[in-house]
């Protein structure tokens, strides 16, 4: 029996072993797609206890403990801090086979050096010594992140963001890249209430009066050129319930003026498909002119329950993933950007798990990315993918059906200033899996080969991929 | 080489056989949904030979049986008992991998005393030996529940049944609970031939004339209350192609009577669509004021080949997995009702393994049961998935997205009475996916924890989420 | 850490090392589907250097090479033969986990006697010895053929084919039996322009002046016969987005003399959809007659990339999976054509693995062969899937769900006569997954019973299948 999470934990073989230590674990980090709070890395946030650290804003965590009938009282309720940590304690022995009990445990013992299992039995040991260690100056947000050793992060940031906070970082000079991520979801949904308000903030932060079509497009410029100032590499977009329909700029121009004075209410949803592929054109373009990197999310149901939506708004651990496969209509979208405007590098990412295949399979029909890397790749699973299972079968199928070799690894796609572990995690489960194949014949014990397999997929692929 | 199936089958870590054979084998059996005949537990049917108890009714076996290019008439056809049950021998050495293959040598061990192979060698012996051994008291139907250390058992029944046998059992004190299970889909088939003379049945049964809407439900609540008078705990829904669309009383009603006036003549798809979902909301209503759990079947396209079933009928083994992914309809439906008059406890059956990841994250969405368990539950790998490689991606899957800790484990879903080993067969794959994850470093080898764990999953959840 | 790619290549235990050297290596080939040309069999095709055998066609490779982010002009634009081999050998250690990686090896092993690893380093050496041994008379097409020990090949053919290669090898008595097969797709394609020449030269291949459908389906008739006096056994239909639409002869006559006239432009979609039904009822009805077998192949979403379609053509490797499940629409096909004239023997592929439940299912409802042997099955994994987790995934899956013992093995769907080794690369597999069930105490270590699975799967029922 191997111990529980030790320093070779995840690694079955000699080789993973080696790999790892020797090749991986000393890469840094380029977390390119992350949630962060940047007024909190401006302001160096610090935490009074564990529950503020990890249940304040983890909606992974209130998940689990949903599913283990844990009352919401002690989730997002009023109970107190104390007790909504022990209420997670209580849950964790359930929650075997889920990545948030290595998650967990892995913090416990690279930012608390507490190898205690999390139980009811340790909760107020554990309870203690988190809270004596978060006193350290050191557990402040910018000390977690350069500690973590991460060299870039990317932010999640919408068009009509000030990025007065990531000005300031720049302007410290603060030792980690954190680059704004240009995310234009709001502004596409154009058949929602608010929309008008959202397109008057937008035009006000980009200093551009919004009337029309044109005036949309000249504030979205100028917002990217603020953007790309303060480091952009990447736009993001989420794409849920996505149908490719043919833009059509001229339709689209009397869209954008009825939602602008009808508030979204005088839209019907294929007008809003169609002005939400107009603007990807736009925005495929412009990405692709200025060596921006695009990623479409995808495969998702958000919000399917009305009452949670209702009582604690979206992003809260109620998304489902989307199960029926759509990946045909993101086929028509790239082949359209690439036979018009112009394909930017773009990277797709697909909640469910049975799209694996048919997503990797997509990416190698648009390639021929002139500076030697691949074009349209497949990002590392994602959120609910983001487990041991599902990270080995996606990369299992990018393997089989497009090239490892030249995966852009590891993003945390979190919250929390604590989930750099989540690489960790990444890492080990990837030189498992080579060790395997080399182990068991399938690829030659070629120390040059493997350590540059390694370094590429942790470190290298993601730093040349974005410009970095 | 590891012995064929012995006492360690399956259980591939010192761990894992510790786990079974301590915690998981002694536990006794909540057979929540299966298809057992009341009328045959009542009388306490005994067998001749192993063709009426194996190869009468298991369409399992027959479907087994055609893929390996078997007549018909060796099958359902006029071929003698021992020329069907010869049949079935030659045809288990091609069924390697197929959990035929571990069901059949479990029973012949567990009921039979007997370790010979299935095949065409052993054929006659196992024929002799089954046949003696089945003249045997103790091999009929009560004595098979009960020797199995079976403590309930849901049967599947229609609300206009008499539930004669259930009365009769409860009358004579039977040892195990046998308790109705509620399964409405024929009176929801409302656009299909034969609805007036089912809703006429269905009235006489409850004691209600239905002649409208209103006295439909009332037959029905009716119905619920002679159930639940017999120990009813579970409703269960076959909703092969499901779309939701939302509930209206009032065309619902003018639905019904015209479906009644036109025998289902004058229905239209979309019609019937909105009926099913207008008494779903109806029955989730009645449900969960009664502290029923509502069952939710799905992912199959029925009766696909036409002739076969002219010729033999539904429920024959030739079912099939629809393999298009509609959660997203299920999503729908479950906010639908939780918004509305009450959701019941539920478990969402999907026959689709590739729905897997969707169903379990679905049952996340909608949780709060105020009982402390969650509300919302992925069953347990069902029909064509309850395979070795079945059971074990769906409890992997439902590890990583909800919580193993709280899975409600197995049911035969059997019209068998010698189903229970598949009971046996789900705990040891538990136990070993346990054992893999403590002895492989990822749990701790808590025995506290570890027994909790395998004694929940095997019994305890489900008696504490039926009220046992 | 076991060599890498020795004679015991993926045999992890000793049943499978005995099961695959003794019953499995040695069994001969029946390659029922695959691309090569008749005309290069026929000229006994020779090779100057190993880019003419690798490069020149092979889109898996080319795709593979895209996917490293190689320039096109190293693909298939005007780089010397020698600078293409060196971009593949380039990409080859990137390319971990992809099945390319294992033939590319098993290919230089098993042909040119030269276990060098495919990389930079070794490019020039591998490059000079390819073509110092391609020199060697026994490397003609006609040599790797019959050298592979090939008994049967089914090549691909158009029903307006002269088939004047098949009837050149049958006349010089060539060793393996080089037979066509029935692809109809281009006469299917009645909405397409050029659609008129195409059925002229159909017409004229055949002797026929088709005017009409009636004339149409003499054509067609008179084309199987052809195919027929030269050994045809199969058909094949790529059904690539195929929904069923009941026939009806009445409008098929109409629709295809609109074609005629119209060159395909008055074909709506609907009609279009409606005469491939009518067609295949007719060609279904034909084959059932003829004793011939009928392939399907879907889930593929062919030539995403207009661009790439317009500057190489079709089949250069850029089609991907179609990831929407569609299997109840050939649940509705094959019930049909059972219902009216006649369901052949047919085989089902679908280019998504994620499909492999509910086609296997699928499978077992039309079964019923008067030959004692499945009527309809699920071949072996395709395209994208025939990697070894796919192959793997295909066969659990077919073996819980139907049965693996009359499962028809391996075909190379290839256009490369250095394929064969693809036979190789299965057969361990396959006799490493039984070798895991019989070592796992999951089926008995029953060397009759074995001997019979693996020769079965490998050679004898494929043999049997297509009457061979």
């Amino acid at each position: 029996m191997r111990p529980f999470m030790d320093q070779d934990f995840l690694l079955h073989t000699e080789t993973a072993r080696h790999l790892y230590h020797t090749y991986a674990a000393g890469q840094p980090i380029i977390d390119y797609h992350c949630h962060l709070s940047p007024k909190e890395i401006a302001e160096d946030k610090r935490y009074n206890n564990i529950t503020e650290v990890w249940l304040y804003g983890d909606h992974y965590k209130w998940r689990a403990m949903r599913s283990c009938g844990v009352s919401e009282k002690f989730i997002t309720g009023d109970a107190s801090d104390y007790e909504k940590f022990r209420a997670y304690c209580q849950c964790m022995p359930k929650l075997i086979g889920n990545p948030l009990y290595h998650w967990s445990h892995l913090e416990l013992r690279r930012f608390f050096d507490c190898d205690l299992t999390l139980n009811e039995e340790n909760c107020d040991a554990i309870w203690k010594m988190t809270a004596e260690k978060l006193a350290d100056p050191q557990m402040s947000a910018r000390h977690l992140i350069v500690n973590s050793g991460v060299q870039m992060v990317g932010t999640t940031d919408d068009p009509a963001d000030s990025l007065e906070y990531h000005k300031q970082l720049q302007n410290e000079g603060f030792a980690t890249l954190v680059a704004p991520s240009f995310r234009p979801d709001k502004g596409l949904a154009i058949g929602k209430k608010g929309i008008k308000a959202y397109i008057a903030a937008l035009g006000e932060a980009n200093g551009v009066e919004i009337t029309d079509y044109e005036t949309l497009l000249e504030a979205y410029r100028v917002s990217l050129d603020r953007f790309q100032a303060l480091g952009c590499r990447a736009a993001d977009h989420a794409l849920d319930n996505f149908r490719f329909v043919t833009p059509d700029e001229f339709h689209a121009k009397e869209i954008f003026s009825r939602a602008l004075e009808s508030d979204g209410k005088k839209v019907e949803p294929e007008e809003a498909a169609l002005f939400v592929c107009q603007m990807l054109r736009f925005f495929g373009k412009e990405y692709a002119r200025r060596g921006m990197v695009m990623q479409l999310h995808f495969g998702v149901y958000r919000n399917p329950n009305d009452r949670m939506l209702r009582q604690l708004g979206p992003d809260t651990g109620y998304d489902i993933i989307h199960g029926a496969n759509n990946t045909a209509e993101f086929a028509k979208l790239l082949n359209y950007l690439d036979g018009c405007d112009g394909l930017p590098r773009t990277i797709l990412y697909s909640l469910n798990g049975a799209d694996n295949d048919a997503v990797a399979t997509l990416c190698g029909a648009f390639t021929g990315n002139e500076s030697g890397a691949p074009r349209v790749v497949q990002g590392s699973a994602w959120w609910f993918q983001d487990r041991l299972d599902g990270m080995r079968a996606q990369m299992r199928s990018f393997a089989g059906l497009a090239s490892l070799g030249n995966f852009l690894g590891m993003l945390t796609d979190s919250r929390s200033f604590l989930s750099y572990p989540r690489h960790e995690y990444f890492r080990r489960i990837l030189c498992d899996l080579i060790g395997d194949w080399v182990e068991g014949g399938e690829y030659p014990n070629d120390e040059a080969a493997l350590a540059a397999l390694v370094k590429g997929v942790c470190y290298q692929n993601a730093k040349a991929y974005f410009n970095l």
